[in-house]
C-alpha cells in the first residue's frame, strides 16, 4: 500500500464516486440534511417529490416491473435509452438518500442504451431477451474498465477490473445494460452493508434499520426503484437478507445454476464446503424466472466451468401443493410481525386449498452453527487481512456473527483437515434429512419465515439461521414480502420468550414483512411455480 | 476383532463363498488346475468347452447385449428365469478360472426371476426397462442380507447389509435381477483387484495380467460374459481401467449423475475433492445408454441427497464431430499397441469425415499428482486402519502408487487446511484450462489413450495418468475396446522413451487395446452418442 492513510484513501474514493453523479441530479438539501442512521426517514417518496423525474420517467421507474418494461422497449413503446435514463436518475437519487451504490457509469450505460436502440430500430430485432433493460450489480462482479473493491480500503487502489465476470458478460450477450454497482458490507460476511470506503447503506423504509446484507445496496435501490432487476450473491442469505429487509422478491437458486465465476471475492481461493451462488432480487416473481431462465439458457458453463448444466426447464404448474411448514426454532423465537405474517399466509394458504404439512426438523440452531463453523475454516482469516492490510477498522455488524456473541455461543471447528472431515459429514447429514423430509411427506416445497425478525437496527441482525439453514443443505429458497410491521397490531403475537436479536416494537414499526418458500436442490423452476402460486394468494 | 487370525477368517469366508456354487456348476479340474498369475493362461473359450451350458445358454450369454435381451425377455421369448440362471452359471465358470466374484446369490435371483416373468405373463407388462436382466455389482454396493466386506479381512464379520444401496434398490425398482457382487482390492485404491479374503481376479485374456481395478471383478466377469451390465465405481480410473484390461465398454459419468449414495467405503466419511462416481461397464454403447438413461429417470434424488438432478436429454445425433486429440505426456508415454491402436484410431476417424484436432494440454502429469496428493487427504488414512485392524498386510499393488514409487516420485501434499486450499486451487485451474480449450476448439469430445498401457503383469500398473485426468476436472469418459496387442505388429511402434510402467511385449501379447473418449461435464448424452459414432467406424 502506499503511504496514504486508509481515511485519506477511503475519503477521495467517496467523493470520486459523488462526483460521478450529474450535478442536474443533485437532490436538494432539504431532502438529504437530516437523514440519520439514528432518525427514522422513510425516503421511499423522494423520488416522487424531489421533482428530479418527469412523469414519464416516474412512470417508467414505479409502473413495470422488468417484464413489462421489455416487452414495451421490444415493441419500440419505450427506448432503451429513455428507460436507462430513468433509473439512472432515480439510482442517483436512491444513492443520496440510502448510499446503495458504489460504482455508477451512466454515460457508458446510456452510450449503449442508445446502440441497442439503433441496433432494434435497423433489424427490428432484439440482440436478445434482456435487451435495453437496465440491470444492477452487486459490486463484487467485476465489469471491465470498472474498479472493483468490494468495501475494502485496501482495495481502492486496485487497477479497474480487465474483463467481465462470467454473469455480468452473460448479461451484456442478453442484451442488459450495466449502470450501477451496489454496496455491500466490509468481507461481505454481515447482514449490514456497511464498510469504511462506501459508508453504511440506509433502509428507505426507516433510516435507523439495517438494509440488510451483503447484497444490501441492491436490496434498497430496488425498494427504491432506482433498478427493477438486480444480481446479489447468496452464502449464508445475502441476497433473501435485503429482499427481508427492503420488502422485495428475491430468490437464492442452488449453488453453481448461475455463474460466480470471474468476481472479486473477500474469501480465499480454494474454498472448500458451502459455496455461494448468485441470483436475482426484483419486484415480482416472473422476473425472477426471468432472470434465471435467461441465464441458465445461454450454456453458461462457456464461461465458468464451475456451472452445474442444467438448462432451464418447462415446468407444468401445480395448482394444489402440499408444503412443509416450519414455526420456527425455540432458540431464534419469531418476532411478533413475523409470526403474525407467517401465521396469517399459512391460514389464507390452507383456505386456497393447500395442503400445510407442519415438520419436525433437524436442529436449525445447530445447522446455522455449522454454516458458521465452515465460514470460519480458513485459517490465514483472509477477509481480515484484507482489512488489516490498510489499518482500517472492523465494522461493527462482523461483531455480532463473531465470537463473543451475544445471540449464539459457539467455538469455531478445529481449523484441521479433521475439523473439515467432521463439518462434511455433519453437512451430509443435514442433507439426508431434508431428503426425507421431502420424500416422505412428498412436499412440493417448504413455507417459513425468512428471518426471525424484519430488518432490526443497524449492526443488530446477528445470526440468519433461517437464511444459512438452506446454504447447509443448498437448497433454493425465495423471499415474498407481505405487508409491514405494524406494533399494534403485532402486539398480539408478543410471546414470553427471549428474542434473538431483541425484538423493539418501536423502531422496528413500518420494517417489511415477508415469508421464505423453499425448494429442492436444482428445482428453481418448480420453486418459482410454487411462488407465484403462493404470492398471487397472499397478495391479492 | 474376534480373537481369531485374519487368516483363519479370509479362509473361511473364501470356503463359504465357494460352497455357494452348487456342484454342478463345478468345473471339471483340467480346466482350473494349471491356472497361475505367472502363467498365460486366456480362459475366455472355458464356458463354451467346459459342457456346463447347454446351446441356449451359451446362445443368451454370447449373442445378445442387455439391451437385446430385454427385447426378448419383454417379448416373453426369452424368460427371465432361463436368462438369469444361463449367466448365473457363466458368472460361477468365470470365478472359477478368475475370482471375479465376492457374494453370490444365485437362489435368490432365480427366484425373483420367476416372479417377475409371472408379473410379465399375469399383467402382460414388465414392472421397469429393466424386467428381467441380470445385472452385476462390484462389492462395494450393499444388498439387503448380503455381506459387503469390500476385500478387508476385518469386515468379514460384520453383519449383512440392512439395505440395499441407494443404486441397487434403483435397479430393483427398475425391474432388474441382482445376482453376484464383483471382486475389488483391498482398499479399492489400487488397479489390481487383489484382497486377502477372496483372492486375486485373473485376467481372462491372460492369466499373468491384471484384471484391473478397482472394479476388475467386473471387467472379468464381462468380458467372460458371466454378465452383460455391471456396475462399477471410479475415483481415478476404476471403472475405464477394468475395461481397458478385460476389453469391455464402459463409461465414468459425472460425479454424482448416477447414486452413490448407501455404499460401502473404505476411506473416510466427510471426504472432500474429488469424488468418486457409479457407472456401468458392458458389451456395447447403446447399454451404457441404457443404464444411465434408466438410472438418470427414476430421479435418484429421491433415494440420495447428493445426485444432481439431471433427468436424461434426448440429444440429436452429430453426425460430423470435432474431436480434440491428446497424444500423450512425455512422462507416461504410449505403449506400442496403445500407440498404434490411437495412430488408427484418429487416422480411421478422419477418413470418415470427422475433424480431429490436437490440442496443447496443461500437464497430465501433475493432474495425476494432483489427483493423487487429493487421495491422500485423510490424516487418519482410514483405509490403513481397516487393514491393520486384522493385522493382514498391505497388498502389493498399493505400493505402485505409493511412495516410494518407481514410476513417480511425488511428495504428499501437507494434511492441514492450507494444503487442501492450495489442492483445490490447482483443481479450479485445471477445471478453468479444460474449459478453455473445450469452447475456444468448440470440441464435441476428446480422444485419448485409457492409459499409457494395456494390461500389464500383476502389481505394475502405476499410476493411471489418462484416466484421473478426467477424475481431477470431472469429465465423463468413456472406454471403446479395439482390437489386441500384437508383439509383431506393434514392434514398428516402439520407441526410444522410458515406458512407465516398463512395455514387456511378451507378457502383454494379445492383451485388449481401446481407446478413450470424453467429454464435458454432465453431458453423458453427447459423450454416448459421440462414442457410438466413433465405436461403429472403429470396429466395423
Amino acid at each position: 500500500m502506499a503511504s496514504q492513510s486508509w481515511e485519506f484513501i477511503a475519503q477521495a474514493k467517496k467523493a470520486e464516486a459523488a462526483s460521478k453523479i450529474p450535478s442536474a441530479w443533485h437532490l436538494p438539501d432539504e431532502y438529504t440534511q437530516n437523514i440519520s442512521e439514528n432518525a427514522s426517514n422513510n425516503v421511499l417518496n423522494v423520488p416522487r417529490q424531489c421533482g428530479l423525474l418527469s412523469p414519464k420517467q416516474l412512470e417508467i421507474t414505479e409502473n413495470y416491473d422488468a417484464t413489462a418494461l421489455l416487452q414495451k422497449i421490444h415493441a419500440r413503446e419505450l427506448t432503451s435509452h429513455e428507460v436507462t435514463e430513468a433509473f439512472c436518475i432515480r439510482a442517483a437519487i436512491a444513492q443520496q438518500v440510502t448510499r446503495c451504490l458504489t460504482e455508477t457509469f451512466f454515460d457508458k450505460a446510456l452510450v449503449r442504451a442508445k446502440h441497442l436502440d439503433d441496433v432494434l430500430e435497423k433489424t427490428g430485432k432484439p440482440v436478445g431477451p434482456l435487451h435495453g433493460l437496465p440491470i444492477s450489480l452487486k459490486d463484487c462482479f467485476n465489469i471491465e474498465g470498472v474498479p472493483t473493491t468490494i468495501g475494502f480500503a485496501s482495495f481502492v487502489q486496485n487497477a479497474p477490473a480487465k474483463s467481465n465476470s462470467a454473469l455480468a458478460q452473460t448479461l451484456l450477450d442478453l442484451g442488459a445494460v450495466l449502470y450501477v454497482k451496489t454496496n455491500i458490507p466490509q468481507t461481505m460476511m454481515a447482514a449490514d452493508s456497511h464498510n469504511y470506503v462506501f459508508g453504511r447503506t440506509l433502509n428507505p423504509h426507516r433510516s435507523n434499520l439495517t438494509a440488510g446484507g451483503s447484497s444490501g445496496g441492491e436490496g434498497a435501490l430496488i425498494a427504491m426503484r432506482g433498478s427493477v432487476l438486480g444480481i446479489g450473491t447468496d452464502i449464508a442469505g445475502s441476497i433473501r437478507i435485503p429482499a427481508i429487509c427492503n420488502g422485495t422478491y428475491a430468490i437464492r437458486p442452488s449453488a453453481n445454476r448461475i455463474p460466480e465465476g470471474g468476481q472479486a471475492s473477500s474469501t480465499r481461493n480454494g474454498l472448500m464446503g458451502i459455496e455461494s451462488c448468485a441470483g436475482p432480487l426484483a419486484t415480482s416473481t416472473r422476473d425472477l424466472e426471468l432472470l434465471l431462465r435467461c441465464v441458465a439458457n445461454t450454456d453458461p458453463w462457456e464461461k465458468d466451468p464451475h456451472v452445474i448444466f442444467s438448462p432451464w426447464r418447462q415446468v407444468t404448474h401445480k395448482p394444489a401443493l402440499r408444503l412443509g411448514f416450519i414455526l420456527e426454532d425455540s432458540h431464534f423465537p419469531l418476532h411478533p410481525p413475523v409470526l403474525r405474517t407467517l401465521t396469517a399466509a399459512t391460514e389464507k394458504l390452507k383456505q386456497a386449498g393447500h395442503e400445510i404439512i407442519p415438520l419436525t426438523v433437524p436442529s436449525i440452531k445447530e445447522a446455522c452453527l455449522l454454516g458458521f463453523r465452515f465460514f470460519s475454516m480458513d485459517p490465514a482469516w483472509t477477509p481480515f487481512k484484507h482489512i488489516s492490510d490498510s489499518g482500517e477498522p472492523v465494522i461493527p455488524a462482523l461483531g455480532s456473527t463473531k465470537l463473543p456473541s451475544e445471540h449464539l455461543q459457539y467455538e469455531y471447528a478445529p481449523m484441521t483437515l479433521e475439523g473439515l472431515y467432521n463439518l462434511n459429514e455433519q453437512r451430509n447429514w443435514y442433507k439426508e434429512q431434508f431428503r426425507q423430509l421431502f420424500v416422505e411427506n412428498r412436499l412440493d416445497g417448504i413455507v417459513m419465515a425468512g428471518n426471525q425478525g424484519t430488518a432490526v437496527a443497524h449492526d443488530q441482525y446477528g445470526f440468519p439461521a433461517y437464511t444459512v439453514l438452506w446454504n447447509v443443505v443448498d437448497y433454493p429458497a425465495s423471499i415474498i414480502p407481505l405487508g409491514k410491521a405494524d406494533k399494534n397490531v403485532d402486539a398480539d403475537f408478543k410471546r414470553d420468550v427471549v428474542y434473538r436479536p431483541a425484538y423493539d416494537a418501536d423502531a422496528t414499526d413500518g420494517a417489511p414483512c415477508c415469508i421464505q418458500l423453499v425448494g429442492r436442490n436444482l428445482h428453481e423452476e418448480e420453486l418459482l411455480d410454487i411462488t407465484e402460486t403462493v404470492s398471487s394468494i397472499l397478495t391479492k
